[in-house]
């Protein structure tokens, strides 16, 4: 065993808190083994030492050692001081995830701290989430669910394991659905999966090889960033212009010899907002074809274009088999349904559905059979049409607040459909002042930056969580703060 | 690219199938190529010798290779004959899946098969499932779920993303359900996972370094082997007695070096139907904390014990944090709702939840909110106990069936829950015969050769899945099958 560093105490528990000081002692110890600092036969300082690094009396000390103890985290048999000591933790919890040993951009791991931030945030009462990316609650559609929860409690009759490729009416149903979106496919084309983002997971730890290159927009939806990461892929980022991805900034990168994919959120991206041309679509999949690079598709926001005819998907112009189209109840629905579907061909369907059985053996029945009441009763297209009417009043009002306001110090898209504005500023602005300064104003922002591949200087901007009214004041504040 | 040996034709379409010969074809060579026997480069034989050896006509052949060239799996552009070309489907079927690389059993591998066949024919119309671990379809509590899903309808007033461990409210209601076997944790030592399949491959893929030794008893649940397999861990099967896992074994096989964890089914164990007594439990403890082994115990069937008293969770013993419970909903109420969930401490259920929120941000919140409710208004202890009660009326007609046709040719435990009675032949019986002439009498049987390491001559009997009446009068007929 080799001779390990002398153990370095940088921090003390917070007397404050609700959980006991020992405790936060112990945890600190417990961390710092767990992720590797402190290496098995590292001793600990006496507990005078102890005591005085943490500034903690000597009997929180040996409470918290005599736990520390009971676990198997550290010893002091061996007559040489109490030593971190091979354990049972050791095992369980490994020095880094084995999936965060492939980051391929130092950038995006130090965005993750300011999403955590963000992600606490969000739970905190009272404040206005100007950029969240979820459906406003109070746009659930409580009678369509009533009504189909009142239908199913008779006619559930017993909740099996499910086929691989999902339950048989849904797929049906999602077969009929997408047909509306110009895709037209069987059944044995569509595997449901427990949301777009396993879907991605499925794709990523079964059909890509370690250390293939992914090609996305920059920016773009940040947890497929770290799914594709997590699964040992390169990232590449590619620009946007108005009418899309850049895909011809591509080809210089390509080399012959890797193997690549191209991630594309087409249809009201996330984070900005953008929706492809079908010009540039039919440009992108000739490119794709010229080049072979097979493409994944991600149509989270596509049944929320504000106008049908806005965005084709790219699946339904794809007659050679390139695109894996991933389709998601999340954001036009309801994300805690966790109900997504992926289509593509027979075979790649086959083995995603191997994969997903492997995973946890088939999304919640339940939910399932929920979504395909709501598609064959006919109220998810009721309800969706109804849902667009109100989040393109919540775009105009966006957009009416932000010329009245900010056109002077910022420009921004118009988005056709989605959630998302992405509002860049004209002159360097301090974002992270900016940011909170706005929590102490009650106001939650998503910085651009944490979307993507380098620093810029915009916001995600969402018109699909707040209603009018508190976009317009949330944005007045901030113009206040700005001037300020 | 490498020259590449010629293509060998091993096979002929089924004519007599449903699907057509040419899609047959199609998808034989997409196998081929998908799963790197047939490389890229590779020429085909002439379509007079495809044919030929298809045993099929030209204009079959001709249009499967329209269809393959449609795909771009195939080209003839090269004036060199018909061949596999560098394509799409290259990248996105690799050779292998990535978590087949590591199988460190031939002989399970081969099982896999046996089992596919099982999981087809399970469909059949009419068969007589002798070994199925689900609950019979008619044991299903349909008013409990009525009134629950009645009662969400008017309840559920928005569906978000769940936090990362899952609802709160769940989890407060299974921390006092667990309390109620013995196990006493607050709501942080709990995660949420959609099932304790997911539980497995969560702990599989961010605790677990590859290449670490799994011991689990052996024979013992299928899908974990697979599990353990793909996630490159290394398997170890030790064997039980009346008492189960004979702990003592693993000592032998313990090499100080590598980074090792037992997985154990303690309570009616899956095939075997034994249950670890409370003795050996102590000892197993022991023996583990001695040897820094940490412990995953399945609790899958532990709800299930006739007698409360019978088995006491591992978990429930645990001082040092050794063990990681996995509990779910799916053995004792229904699989479909896709819920399980882990138990440990707080660290450990931290890393496992941050895994869970990449793999597919939470389970249903649907099915969470379910099974809180069936939980908390009492209605889930109700029906165990009755559930218990049917059970163990078809445990004892089973051991009276047994006792009557099979006590001269077979021994068998008595199990004191659970699914399943593990019956093995005195002597030498060709399990594979017996396999096929049950089918042609419209029986389904699970060999137990499936879930174990090496061959034997046992079968996993379940009394769960079938009436009193089915299984006696299927062992009646196996009995002439096996006289004749
Ligand atoms: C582009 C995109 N894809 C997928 C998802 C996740 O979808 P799901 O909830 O179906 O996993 C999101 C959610 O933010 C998203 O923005
Ligand atoms: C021992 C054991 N654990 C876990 C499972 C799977 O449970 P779940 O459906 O919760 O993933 C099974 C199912 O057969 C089982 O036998």
């Amino acid at each position: 065993m080799k001779r390990s560093r002398p153990i370095q105490i940088d921090w003390q528990p917070d007397k404050k808190s609700q959980l006991p000081v020992y405790r936060q002692i112990v945890q600190y110890v417990c961390d710092k083994v767990a992720n590797g600092e402190w290496a098995i036969g590292s001793r600990l300082p006496s507990q005078r030492a102890l005591a005085e690094s943490f500034a903690v009396n000597r009997s929180t000390i040996s409470t918290a050692i005599d736990e520390l103890t009971s676990y198997g985290i550290i010893s002091g048999e061996h007559g040489a001081g109490t030593q971190i000591v091979s354990n049972t933790w050791s095992l369980m919890l490994p020095t880094s995830l084995s999936w965060k040993k492939y980051i391929s951009s130092g950038y995006l791991q130090e965005n993750n701290k300011r999403m955590q931030q963000i992600n606490r945030l969000e739970f905190a009462p009272d404040i206005i989430r100007l950029g969240t990316g979820e459906l406003d609650p109070r746009l659930f559609p409580q009678q369509m669910w009533a009504k189909t929860l009142q239908k199913l409690s008779t006619e559930i009759t017993s909740l099996g394991y499910a086929e691989p490729l999902g339950i048989p009416e849904l797929r049906q149903a999602i077969a009929r659905h997408m047909k509306k979106l110009g895709v037209d496919v069987s059944t044995k084309n569509i595997l449901i999966t427990s949301g777009a983002l396993q879907a991605l997971q499925l794709i990523a730890s079964c059909m890509l090889e370690e250390g293939s290159t992914v090609f996305t927009e920059a920016p773009t939806y940040l947890k497929s960033l770290q799914m594709f990461q997590s699964a040992g892929l390169n990232l590449n980022g590619i620009p946007m212009d108005h009418d899309g991805l850049k895909y011809w900034e591509i080809e210089k990168q390509l080399k012959k010899s890797d193997s690549a994919i191209l991630y594309t959120i087409p249809t009201n991206q996330n984070p900005t907002g953008i929706t492809m041309s079908n010009l540039r679509r039919q440009e992108l999949m000739d490119f794709c074809i010229k080049n072979r690079l097979p493409i994944i598709e991600d149509g989270a926001y596509q049944e929320l274009c504000f106008d049908d005819e806005a965005a084709i998907p790219l699946k339904a112009i794809d007659d050679n088999g390139m695109v894996m189209y991933l389709g998601s109840a999340s954001k036009s629905l309801a994300p805690g349904l966790r109900i997504g579907w992926v289509i593509a061909s027979e075979p790649v369907i086959q083995r995603l559905g191997d994969a997903k059985m492997q995973m946890d053996y088939g999304a919640s029945s339940l939910s399932q059979l929920v979504f395909a009441e709501f598609l064959n009763s006919g109220m998810y297209e009721k309800y969706l049409t109804e849902l667009k009417v109100e989040l393109k009043k919540r775009r105009d009002n966006a957009l009416v607040t932000l010329d009245k306001y900010f056109k002077d110090i910022a420009t921004w898209n118009v988005p056709v459909g989605g959630f998302y504005i992405w509002l860049t500023f004209n002159d360097e602005v301090e974002i992270d002042g900016l940011f909170e300064k706005a929590i102490d104003q009650g106001i939650l922002l998503n910085p651009g930056d944490v979307y993507d591949f380098k620093h810029n200087r915009s916001l995600r901007l969402s018109f699909a969580y707040v209603d009018c009214g508190e976009f317009t004041s949330a944005m007045m504040m901030l113009n206040e703060i700005l001037k300020s």
